[in-house]
């Protein structure tokens, strides 16, 4: 695909096997435990690490935020960032359950720590799936206790598949990063939106690296790095009861991570969720696209972002996507109204790297070739807000199609 | 159709014949000046005060604002709230056509400016179409001066269907507004999002009073009406590089407005503003169904909107109302990312009046009935945020449906 990554231009990194287990110190399992209505599917999943690993987690901003969330939260400020596992279930977000929804949320850390050996706070939980469904607890217990039995490394593929809900493809992912003082492995494996089932809670990714790192660093790492790759990206612009994505460090490879050693984290995070965010996106509800959208030389990155994301959201840009229409007009438009500080008559705008309106003009002779460009499954949109000031951004988005309509109007819940 | 004009209750205030002309003191006329290709077609109206009248407007707040907006806004500003005409074009939007477009514009003033004897400041300018196209001057010019020729009253509902783009239906609106100090009647008429044609450049509504208003009160009074109304409204979420409100008073009913005569010109404005917003809601591109969303029980007017936004441009709300799906869930979801503060355990949702979700807990029982109300026509969702304070808010929205995405991304610009 025609996205490079910036993250390995930053650091000596090459990819590696596997997905969450690629890192020393971690095991995992994937089982069916009877959540989801389709005979053996799996719908439960189990991270775990050998011994107390660092833990960091960022999650939805969304005010209706579901149990496994909320209890999460409280664990990881419990135990200071430390945890030994992650358990997951999709098929039901356990989201808009009130009390009776906690107390399932809680008895899931609990039961995974009795069957781990720790204590329930050193459990974070996440779930995936309808909202406003209780969990059938009986199941989800059995299940945990079959998935701990099962733990082992080379298990990250069923991980990656017991996560998803109707994602058309698993997504996981892996790399080496090669440091000074040594070798460090990050993995990770996220769920995007679902297919064919509405109402779905939404977008959930699991990273592990066996780096020594301290928890108050690998959450700021883990900030950082999805500000660029899973906050970087959108598909319909709806944010989930359920967002979150989960960091756990092991410290099995020995190489201490400190302030000097954290731009090798960091690349090492990017390098795994940009593939993520990247599959989230392609794997979106009805998207035929995939579309990068960069904004450059805004006033500064913030106004960037602002420009970049109105302009992924736009239904009107993403139905001209869909349609291989080279609507320059409309990216003009959402831009304008996205509250970034341009002058219009300063702007300009490339799709596919063709130019078709440039400081003010259009150049309606390039127009033809840019709707070759749309007519791609890799789509680049670049607008130069002309600011003088060298502000930049890049999100990605898909476009829009009556596909999306069909999955989240024509089907009933 | 089931929603009640708050307007209506506040003033005496009855429906009247006509649009643009059924105050006293106002002309108009549509005439086919060739901008669109369609034979016979009209494209360009003029809407003319017998003498000075006080002029307010609202412009878009896009920063690609199109030449005739940036015109229009210069001349009120010089002429200090005084007009005698505005001038309309549909068929090119004007916009994004740099220092040749403002130059087309300001000839727009002067040629009607010229036909009718008075000040190029003292006419508005108003364009709707295709946006990043050049407007044909000569025929342009020709049209402004047939129409001109032809200014006469009873001449709203030409003028209305020469304002339109691909709108399904011609919008236009008159009441009289009975007071203490004697009767005056206010008119208008608005055009939408286009259902062809992509890339239109959007929202345009005209309103004329014979109130005697000072310009700077009907300002007051066009903002404050718009509030509820035109800015109420959202298809898709876009603010276009054309949209613009304008309103006349003539003064010919010799009813003086001051502040104590205030409320009756407000509720005479929003009495026609309101269908006409309705009325665009309505003609939205690919829409099936007209959605009002209430907000109640907000911390303040300005949460209750901004929730009630969230929903209303929701692509999950918007197709599942498509789909008559009463999926609480997205609801709340939408909500709880608005930035609008509750708590969802103090929450309760409605669709067509029946309760699906209350004060944290669902009542799936209900959901049958629910849907039925969401196969009809005319839907209604309700959100009480149960804060124990009073901010609610109303807007209107329709549905997502695969014709929009036809519309606008499967024909080619």
């Amino acid at each position: 695909m025609s996205v490079t990554s910036a993250a390995s231009r930053e650091a000596d990194i090459t990819t590696a096997d596997g997905g969450v287990t690629a890192p020393a110190g971690f095991r995992s399992a994937g089982v069916h435990a009877g959540i989801k209505k389709a005979a053996g599917a799996l719908d439960l999943a189990v991270i775990a690490a050998d011994a107390d690993a660092s833990a960091a987690g960022i999650f939805t901003t969304n005010l209706a935020q579901a149990a496994p969330v909320i209890v999460s939260r409280e664990h990881l400020q419990r135990s200071g960032g430390r945890a030994r596992a992650i358990v997951v279930n999709s098929g039901c977000a356990n989201a808009c359950t009130g009390e009776a929804g906690l107390d399932d949320a809680r008895r899931m850390a609990s039961e995974t720590a009795s069957a781990i050996g720790c204590a329930a706070e050193q459990v974070l939980v996440s779930s995936t799936g309808v909202i406003g469904v209780n969990l059938p607890m009986s199941r989800v217990e059995k299940g945990i206790h079959a998935a701990v039995a099962e733990l082992a490394r080379g298990r990250g593929s069923e991980t990656a598949r017991a996560i998803m809900t109707t994602d058309p493809f698993p997504k996981e992912h892996a790399v080496t990063v090669r440091t000074a003082r040594g070798a460090f492995v990050v993995g990770g494996t996220a769920k995007g939106s679902g297919m064919i089932e509405p109402n779905m809670a939404t977008m959930l990714a699991f990273l592990t690296t066996d780096a020594v790192v301290p928890p108050q660093l690998l959450h700021r790492a883990l900030v950082e790095s999805a500000r660029d790759t899973f906050n970087a990206i959108t598909v319909d612009g709806e944010c989930s009861t359920n967002d979150c994505v989960m960091a756990l460090a092991s410290g099995a490879s020995g190489v201490q991570i400190d302030d000097a050693g954290y731009a090798g984290l960091l690349a090492g995070l990017r390098a795994v969720s940009e593939p993520l965010a990247i599959g989230i996106v392609r794997g979106g509800e009805g998207a035929t696209k995939l579309v990068e959208i960069t904004v450059l030389d805004a006033v500064d990155d913030d106004d960037a972002r602002r420009v970049a994301r109105t302009i992924a959201n736009s239904p009107l840009v993403k139905t001209a996507v869909h349609g291989a229409d080279p609507n320059w007009g409309r990216i003009i438009a959402a831009a304008g109204r996205s509250g970034g500080r341009f002058d219009v008559a300063r702007a300009s705008v490339r799709v596919g790297g063709v130019l078709l309106f440039e400081r003010g003009r259009p150049h309606d002779e390039a127009s033809d070739q840019a709707g070759r460009h749309l007519q791609g499954r890799d789509i680049r949109i670049e607008m130069d807000l002309g600011t003088g000031s060298r502000g930049r951004a890049r999100i990605w988005t898909c476009d829009l199609s009556a596909e999306y309509v069909r999955i989240n109007g024509e089907y009933r819940t």
